[in-house]
């Protein structure tokens, strides 16, 4: 029954308990080989489908949902949503922004699991390729912003190679990369701390590290997938890699080598790679401006050690460099401080509650 | 009359058409030692205005009105033009969005000039204290998103030593600095191409040169106010600086030197910062999501040229990277290629017009 906890988990439950006989059946029949009708899949042939006219080519809106409230859409792509004929959207659009799809729409969700996520994707790709040829407006619905990490590129590539190239709309999205440390109330540019600000992957291809980003002083650097890894990542960031320490004995002479042993390895410049010093400020943050969004303050000596007592809550990322304490002061003494909750959207003004400030303890 | 001169180009002509005497009267009055009323600018008090209870406080939206196309609004910085008592917004948020404010609410829009900007962010939030001590809800308009070069952060500082940080709320916006990129068909992280995005700025601090970013393949990079000092920065990317030069002689032996010479510059890993190849794909944006929007498609050698020939339309910035080619594929032969319009955000299912791709020519 392991697929069973794996809807359970990917779907929300108002959707769980709006799933009809009609629902099971049409899912079950969009698998290769138990009987789907040629050309194509039919789980999302709703009530609502209209009858496409012949040589009418439809369009794909490739949009962003942003990272978790329904309120951080634009607006652009909410339209898309009210008035796509399809919505195919991935796994982690979260529930808030799935709830307002009209009843009346057909909506696919990606049957990413591990192992999977390819396969899903061309499938996914493939029943928009139908829907576009049928004549219909096709919702790609991902999460975040689809040209960041969110292999956007490569579906436009799919729709050019199909020769549908202007049948594809892009519609940017708030990226979590950026959202996630303004809901922390971390500004990753903020005038005399940081002038610029790095997104990366914790994770290289196939799970192999990637070349850590070297310190700069005035760098905000934004890390998704890495919290899994994190020791290892800050192992990366703060020391020289095996590679590297064999690769700088080969380049240089002994005499520079004992010189290097004098001073701090992250204070010579244009040597090797300089490294970020261990008291580096640095937060996790996980579920970005969702009701259960956390926030773990620290620095890099101590954030392997606070994730591994405080537990993990993915979907999460880790923000590390000078902005994390811009607007922030830790509290002497204290390795790490937790803030749960997300303070700071409603904008409800009849109801007053739950305006707050953007969610920051311990200011000066 | 360069004052003049300047109101016709920061104000949208539908809002000059609509200044009455009385707007004129409240703005003048509004400037110190003119008239105005003790207890702060009058030039947003308009005739919406409610009268605030005693000892009732306020709050500050800050919200990012994205890029420039008004539907690139997140709803909730939609909500909250509609429903805001005062809106204070920065000189280049956008016409479109402004026209979404409700005629009854009054705005104040920064008269930032150059020269002048410190001054009108003070100004504002004078203006924005006064309000939120009056119970009022005032909507701090900025563009793009507050926190990415926004100065979000100074505001939400300032508003801290007021003792009012928990009467802050900040809304993230979508950033130029990522949605140019993607209107222009740019991908910034694209498997196998690009994995990471480097967001910085061109121009350092008092005009002074920032510290150029090495190259790493995998990387894409988004320069902002960068394209007055192209030349410099082409050269900076591409070749080392006087001081990198001689701070390289000081530490190396006169055979390294010698060896040195023998091999591209940008192939030499961790030896000093490596360079990028004057070959490298880059893009220019001017006014993505705007109707004027123009990209130039080059790379680092002519990138300087094409700008001083084509001319320069700001607001725009500059993408550097392998990702500029992952959906375009240059014309062989030319040097540069400049792409006007913008398609691809019109939703307007009704009209049928505008609905194009994402605006790339040129693709394989």
């Amino acid at each position: 029954m392991r697929w069973l906890a794996q809807v359970c988990e990917y779907w929300p439950l108002k959707r769980l308990a709006a799933i009809t006989d009609a629902d099971v059946e049409a899912v079950l029949k969009s698998y290769p080989g138990t009987g789907a009708a040629a050309g194509g899949p039919a789980s999302w042939r709703g009530a609502g489908d209209k009858l496409p006219g012949h040589g009418q080519t439809g369009r794909v809106i490739l949009a962003g949902s942003g990272p978790g409230h329904p309120d951080l859409l634009t607006r652009a792509t909410y339209k898309a949503i009210q008035t796509a004929d399809i919505i195919l959207a991935d796994k982690l659009v979260p529930a808030g922004v799935l709830d307002l799809i009209p009843r009346r729409t057909p909506v696919s969700i990606a049957r990413k699991f591990p192992g999977n996520a390819d396969r899903a994707q061309e499938e996914l790709l493939e029943q928009a390729l139908d829907g576009v040829r049928a004549g219909k407006t096709v919702l790609r619905l991902k999460q975040g912003d689809p040209f960041i990490y969110g292999r956007g590129g490569e579906e436009v590539a799919f729709f050019r190679e199909k020769g549908l190239g202007d049948c594809v709309v892009v519609l940017p999205g708030i990226t979590s990369s950026l959202s996630a440390p303004l809901f922390a109330g971390i500004p990753p540019t903020q005038r005399d701390v940081a002038d610029q600000v790095l997104v990366c992957t914790g994770t290289g291809k196939k799970g192999k590290a990637p070349q850590p980003p070297e310190y700069v002083e005035s760098r905000t650097v934004v890390f998704l997938m890495a919290l899994h890894r994190i020791e290892g990542l800050v192992a990366e960031l703060t020391a020289y890699t095996d590679e590297e320490e064999q690769r700088a004995r080969e380049g240089r002479s002994q005499t520079e080598e004992a010189e290097a042993a004098q001073t701090p390895s992250h204070q010579q410049p244009g040597k090797r790679r300089t490294l970020w010093p261990l008291n580096t400020p640095c937060a996790v943050i996980e579920r970005a401006s969702c009701p259960d969004q956390r926030v773990i303050r620290t620095t890099l000596r101590f954030v392997a050690e606070a994730i591994e007592q405080e537990g993990s809550r993915p979907p999460g990322l880790l923000v590390v460099g000078r902005a994390c304490e811009a607007l922030y002061t830790p509290e002497k003494g204290r390795s790490w401080a937790v803030e749960d909750g997300f303070k700071g959207l409603d904008l409800d003004v009849e109801s007053g509650v739950g305006i707050g400030g953007v969610g920051i303890a311990g200011m000066a």
